[in-house]
């Protein structure tokens, strides 16, 4: 059995994004919709009108569902009549008690329509025995046998008249990212999604910073190198720097990641570990002569993979390997793009923007960083595909090893 | 004169906010549209159709509205031709030349359509000698004599597929509250609605956290009060506390804001400021008897404003006026709101969130914080009428004071 | 076999903390010391003069100490006399070639002393042919046959002189927390702590913020309960509201946390859970009449552990368990403190600075949080017993489980 | 008249930092001290001892002192005994009670020594009546009569016992870079450097990002330049491309900067902007054939002064005076440094670092930053001369015109 009501909201329903949140919250309240009319504004100034078809259920969800609605200016087409019972004790509400929005609110009650005063968000609609008064009260303050409206039946939320000249110029924020999410489930999802990229023998490029080297995650890196799932690096000196230094130096001279020490900055290991390459002449010789033997770029050309190396104005050395003309590096990077079918961009805002300027739309790119900037710089470029996580790149690079490579276990 | 040119797109436009955003971009551009045509898909697997006539004061501006619309996949009704020119220099394309997205592209030329290789935003199209391959270039990588398509005529791009499934459950970040706004501005735009406010003989009321005395605004707070732009002060045990203990021992032990210390953390002047103001029995009492001469609570005391003190669990003492039981405090609040019509809340979240849960959706407020999630948590709850700036707080109260006290000097 | 070096250093060394950084750093590189003499300046106008005896295991160790320390200002008692090499490449260093600092440096060679042009870090030092010129060049500019100085004798480096009148009254900033550390190996430092304090039979205190639940770290803590390792929770109603709204509403409603949907703010899941509790009479008999079957204030009421919630102004509700007198809610803190021997406080600042204004300054505490300004607020109130670990919360608490709870799996 | 006072501490004074906190601290409560005896550990097991005398101008001030200083658990030499009286009303210390510290604490009284119990920081301490027993009470829990410890005499703080082990590999916190700072202030202090750098005859660098343009902030720059405030620019390709990008469609297009939208991104208006200079040769000669009219770079053209604009991975052009080759990029900023007195670092990290890469240490430098990270990460490279601001930068640079340019004055 299907519930339904029919909702209408009029007013500036598309630019300001309003009938997008309606249709996505009776989405998310697990309802379904059809659109019966919606007659559009055709210009700027002109309002819009609308009539949805909301579905569920059940009667109690459908009942939700328009409570949720009317926080957008959503209200039933045939309001009803409101029904209310006694609070069952001082300080409780009844289960299914109309949970207000902070709108303009009226209640028809008796034939009446009577306004509530003091209109407050996630308060209840109380009603005087008489039911000529109606004013929100929260749910601390009421007490037994106090008439509480049930429901969402004959509740009418009056929506903001629009009175933009009042708004000035500024902007709107509708939205942003998070660090409020379940991140393991996120792991999960790009794991699954990398390994559909590898089924359909596409490519996946990573584009990262040195912060992947300073929170312990090379060794996750090289795991997932090993496997197959790094096929092309996108990165800059310092990334490749920092990693051959922790290579090279890791446990000579008592910087020690596997202590837990931070890295120190200033000191001069990562200019003699830049010399030392540039002394072998390149990171691939490097790893022949057997000087590099272990970190992520000593995988990458063990395992044959591509890696572009590009240069900035802060750069140190900078390593044989990377393209000190940005120019020749975007180019580099260009040529390596054909077959990508996934990017995901790990704690590096310079060749994450530089990245997303080159990609096609078409290919799917994840950025992850600690930093909410970063993530939402990157997904401000206008293009649907870009996702973000915002997280701790230590463990999320730990556990997206442990996702994809089996027996993966660090020490 | 009015130049005009109509463009389609298909596609899930309402949901995900694609249309909301093209009638956007061409408000920005200074163009101006009328729907044509908006076939909404009913349900939400069904795609959306519509027309779009764009209009603007010059074919030039129309071009490049139209080039814009295309970022977001909507194209000429009737795409025409494309024009093409030639390089004028190694490394310069002509004035007018096409700026492509990162979309799969499409060219009609002499007749064809041709598919253009590489897409890559921001670049120019060009094509070969004989038409029959086109392909994206930087600017950078452009030789003279190399034919460049220019103006919008002739090209088609094409959106992404949907592919719903292949999003998995990520959701998209659209929009980003941002430092990078000119604030000058956004300060005369908020004392010019303080100055409607006042006009209309509603109340402003100020959110404030204890950083306002930190960041020495507490002078420029006080000529706004004394000048009649802050009626109600809504704030919790620690601004009021660091405002007297700056007040009382500001100048007598050397910790002293008017030379640029930082205020140290933990020391014992704010629990000695608090005692003695609970010796005198409440802050009114202190002002009265002499002990508290200077100061926001004392401005606020001496105009016979209302301030509500609100008690947080991280409170030492608190002052004798703070309500330590969180539900009072909430019933003081809301007897303060009749006659609000403006808020405004700096460098609190706590307090700010609070005051958002009781505002009626009708009052305009804007909040001031030099911390992104400030802003954008209190923008997130829902309500149109939430306008964010991110300053900083000492300057942005300066710049206040300045624009609404005639005559205010910070010494 | 020891090999040793003196250094001596003169300035403001105490007060501007260079003193605890030439030793923060003789330990970091592996090196040992002895402070051979320590002549203090007596009042804070007065400079100090220290000499400290290196001690290393090797003789390039023990010269890559000196080199380290002269960035500090520090150098050698008896410089010797510099020794230099050709670089064996164009673009190339010797191996051992000194490693410049940015400050004024001299070069004892051939028995004269020559200042070093350009002082800039990370560079080497050319000798002119004659020896009587020396400038800093940057690997990259170096040409095969130039005279490097190597190794880090006959380096004088001059500190800077004092003046300071003319820093004006600024601050400054010595040190800050850092998202880039091995947070894996973080994770399990603390659960070793935390298996310590079990087995001296102490109590560990739990501090949390509601993003525990956002972010899908629910189960890990439950596992955590059932295990042992949360004695008592201290939180605010948000915590417990969301975890019973995760647990009443979890799968009913669409708002889905299992299938990483965001937890859309403002919507009324919460005010309902709360109204149900309250109808209870209290979170245990909520649990007792089978309302409440799981999440984290379940899992404490079934292994009869200790939480206190107390309120804050921004409250919907509260629960029924919630002190809402802020002066009763610190009460009931303090009555639970005597036996904790470890806090953990995460992803709350309001009450982690509570919790820390009431703890003995000999409880070691953690602060976990992606937000550095938690963190080190709280490292702020000048207690040694503070560690911040800045990180993603659900990450970190899944990652904890998995050290501390056998078979501990997350489906 | 002159008040003294004797304490001693013992512990790991040195490299703990809590020797330079406990001279900051009489500084900061504006006493004086001469450091009578500093017996320092020699190697780094060892503890070290000291004794230093504390000097202030009245006995009250000297208490305070010396209560302070019990924070870092210092203690008077000759502690004498506890005085004592009774708590004037319910709620109310006496005037000069002792404020607690989190440590724990002995107080001296009629001859005996007494453990308080329950340590918490800014308590007061209670005593029995027969003086047998102490304890820590908050002052909202006194009641008149209870008889409170006043001053610090009789009072001995433990410190710390240290248990390094016990800490783990953790790292301390000691100091963060902070927002709530009195910026106005700081702002007159830069002011007042860039002055006395004029007059020295010495050049001012500014390094700055292209949120210079963003937030408005360029009309500021523009007099500023044109007061000679300017010397030198260091930048990327965007601050310059959007400064030309602004002066070129500033009006003509509908983003307008003087009504407040924002900037959009990835638009094609800077492309085109960049276009147009490269059609002209360089920024000179578009200034010259008046294609370019305002704006920061035009200023510092017909101004005659010099900026070194280098190149990123991220650019799109770029324009045609961008060194695309970043190591020759580096070698013009070099080229530049002779003769710059004075370095301020605005809104860009990148250029940020990399100038202070090559900057002598002896030049100092001001960052300037809304985000703390961009601040701290520059100061953390170990120079003492960086100075962090932490600030709006349209805000800033406003305020900072109007300090120096006479008459200025934004319209």
């Amino acid at each position: 059995m299907i519930y339904t009501r029919t909702v209408e909201l009029r007013g500036h329903l598309i630019d300001q994004g309003i009938f997008a949140r309606v249709l996505d919250d009776i989405n998310e309240y697990s309802g379904d919709y059809v659109i019966e009319r919606l007659d559009v504004g055709q210009t700027h100034t002109e309002e819009s009108y609308s009539q949805i078809r909301v579905t569920a259920e059940s009667e109690a969800q459908v009942q939700r569902i328009v409570m949720r609605l009317q926080t957008h200016g959503a209200n039933p087409l045939e309001p009803g009549s409101a029904s209310y019972r006694p609070a069952p004790a001082d300080g409780v509400f009844p289960e299914d008690f109309y949970s207000t929005t902070n709108f303009d609110t009226r209640v028809r009650v008796d034939g009446r329509s009577v306004d509530v005063d003091n209109p407050e968000m996630d308060c209840g609609i109380i009603l005087s025995d008489d039911k000529n008064r109606a004013w929100t009260l929260p749910v601390s303050d009421v007490r037994e046998g106090e008439l509480v409206v049930c429901g969402s039946s004959g509740i009418e939320v009056l929506p903001l008249k629009d009175d933009r000249s009042d708004q000035g110029d500024f902007e709107f924020m509708t939205s942003i990212a998070s660090s409020e999410k379940p991140q393991a489930l996120q792991v999960k999802q790009i794991a699954q999604q990398m390994r559909e990229v590898k089924e359909r023998g596409e490519k996946i490029l990573w584009v990262g910073g040195p912060a992947i080297v300073h929170t312990g995650a090379a060794p996750a890196l090289e795991a997932l190198i090993e496997e197959g799932y790094v096929d092309v690096i996108f990165a800059g000196n310092a990334l490749a720097a920092h990693d051959i230094e922790s290579a090279v130096y890791g446990t000579s001279l008592g910087v020690d990641l596997s202590h837990g020490h931070g890295v120190p900055h200033g000191h001069e290991h990562h200019i003699r570990a830049i010399n030392k390459i540039r002394a072998c002449g390149s990171i691939a010789e490097a790893v022949e002569s057997g000087v590099l033997r272990q970190g992520i770029m000593h995988s990458m050309v063990k395992q044959g993979k591509e890696f572009v190396l590009v240069g900035s104005v802060r750069d140190d050395g900078p390593l044989p390997d990377v393209h000190t003309d940005v120019i020749d590096g975007q180019r580099a990077m260009r040529a390596a793009l054909p077959g990508v079918g996934f990017a995901i961009m790990v704690a590096t805002m310079l060749h994450s923007i530089a990245t997303g300027n080159l990609l096609p739309a078409k290919v799917p790119l994840v950025s992850v960083d600690i930093n909410p900037a970063t993530v939402t710089k990157l997904a401000d470029r206008g293009s649907a595909q870009a996702t973000g996580v915002i997280t701790d790149i230590g463990l999320f690079c730990e556990q997206l090893a442990a996702e994809l490579v089996v027996g993966y276990k660090r020490d």
